[in-house]
């Protein structure tokens, strides 16, 4: 039996604990509720005895490597402080790698806990795993309520100082634009994430041209991004209108990375971002408009890239010269799962 | 005495070629007009005769490593062909490298000839010998006519796939802004860089509200970014306002590099970035209001890390926490020269 370690993702909803091998097959996997209510104490406990029991029935047969935690939130690199956690109430400046080290009986020089932010673990999952697999250089955009960001560089989830590389969320696309939690204005995330969608077909509602979307907002108690898609890919004009401008502002921002890194390839994940029929024409003209470097390097039929369609030879010439290439991610949550455990056989 | 390789600053105005040594000192420098009107070839020509002039005199001592040729314009790091050249005409898909390798008698395996664009090898030099010294992971935004990057990881140049990671003054900072020569409407280099400097000025002229400025455009000949500089640190209140302009935008640009890099340094050089003074006040403003992660991470004081100032005990203590500093440029175009040495050094 090979080698294995530990992927752990830690959501506010639930909490998913994964046994990996270093050949990347899922040995087991345990998922759980995360039940915040009772306190950080409470969750970290139930994802020890997790992790302790995994480690218990594998390390019989293969050596166990360590464990890696992604979360959503700021982590310290360094010191495996949580610092910033929005969904995690008294989460806040909590040494939480220390405490999880201490529960697992982890002494020093032994296998490791290594702390990482949810979006760079997805990173490398979908580079070790999913659509990036064999791509060096590459990045990834989680589209959710917000969106996520990791940089792979020959092979490594890439820091920066302290862990914070990434944060695509954040890059200003509009600068007088939409006020941001984070103290900025225009933030990407308010313009190119689930809530954002909601929020233009809001405002679209409001204005008193989108007769279906307000039917839809009055009717459907779980109105959200994927009612709107539902509605765009029937045809109505306000939903698809919403995808357009989503798809204008997703293409500044990756013309934006094209630029300024020049990657290889660039994954789109998250649940916003399985609307891709809906977006990503109007990504691909505002990229190839937008970044002088992609439209240097990027292949003749970017469509061509999608993961529904098989690889033509046309494709397949594009990746061997060496294009931008912008693509759908693979694994989907379980891209989390897997970069975690990876991380952690990384550093073992 | 020790090895040394050559660095080669070809401007569209001067050609610079220097012997440095593996340890940072000059041995010497070369200084020659770049005659375009006579055609690639010529130049080449001067270029390479320098080159075996300086290698016949200094490989008696020490062993020589290569050159390292920095180039204005987008080269092609696996062909060594120039791509584009503004103001290069007629050398736009040339192979630069070939051609140098066969006037200088270069065999395989032998000392190397490396052809960089001339913001990436501008960065190295700071990184090497200015303002980055000992600084692994920073970046360098060359504020000239436009605005030219790079990015040193790991003490060396990040290409990116093609050699064309690092260009900053594409980014969109201006959805709806001045069209830009790239085909892209509001790129960076729009609004922070000597010529937006003019452009903002001629603006504030045909507005009728900077008289001051008005008279210095008729009466002086050589009117630019300088002049306007002058204006502004009398106190002149239209050329004030032209550089805080300049310092919002650029700050825009960094706060979006700091959140997508996290480097432990970025270092602003060129013409323009001479006006530290006048700018510097709204571009850390801006940064601080836009970047999270800059948020997080600067120094308490942003300005006591001015190189003009002596670094005062708090400024160490934010350097030693690794806090994200941005700065000027130590060399000039110096830094190119020192950069283009240390990447054929490097590459030897």
């Amino acid at each position: 039996m090979p080698d294995f370690s530990i992927g752990v993702d830690l959501g506010g909803t639930n909490l998913r604990i994964a046994a990996v091998s270093t050949e990347g097959d899922l040995l087991e996997k345990v998922t759980l509720s995360t039940k915040l209510a009772l306190g950080r104490d409470h969750v970290i406990g139930e994802m020890c005895d997790a992790i302790q029991s995994l480690t218990g029935k594998y390390n019989q047969t293969g050596k166990f490597l360590g464990a890696g935690i992604g979360f959503p939130g700021i982590v310290d690199m360094q010191t495996g402080m949580l610092r910033k956690a929005a969904n995690f109430p008294g989460w806040e400046n909590y040494a939480a790698r220390a405490e999880i080290e201490r529960r697992l009986g982890f002494a020093k020089n032994e296998a490791r806990v290594v702390l990482e932010n949810d979006a760079r673990v997805a990173a490398l999952g979908e580079q070790w795993l999913g659509a990036a697999r064999g791509v060096s250089n590459m990045a990834v955009l989680t589209l959710g309520t917000g969106i996520g960001g990791g940089i792979v560089l020959g092979g490594k989830i890439w820091h920066g100082m302290n862990g914070m590389a990434g944060e695509f969320g954040h890059v200003t696309i509009e600068p007088e634009g939409h006020p941001c939690g984070c103290g900025n204005r225009g933030c990407a995330e308010q313009y190119a994430s689930a809530s954002a969608i909601v929020r233009m077909a809001r405002e679209a509602i409001a204005s008193g041209e989108a007769p279906s979307l307000a039917k839809a907002a009055s009717s459907d108690a779980g109105f959200g991004a994927k009612s709107i898609y539902n509605l765009a890919i029937q045809g109505d004009e306000p939903a698809r209108r919403i995808f357009k401008n989503f798809g204008r502002y997703l293409g500044l921002l990756l013309a934006d990375l094209v630029n300024v890194l020049n990657l290889e390839m660039y994954v789109i994940g998250g649940g916003a971002s399985s609307a891709w029929d809906a977006y990503a024409p109007s990504m691909f003209e505002e990229l190839r408009q937008r970044s002088v470097v992609y439209a240097v390097t990027a292949p003749t039929d970017p469509l061509g890239n999608s993961p529904g369609k098989k690889e033509t030879a046309a494709d397949a010439k594009a990746r061997i010269e060496r294009k931008t290439i912008i693509t759908r991610a693979l694994l989907g949550s379980d891209a989390g799962l897997y970069g975690a455990a990876r991380v952690a056989a990384l550093a073992g």
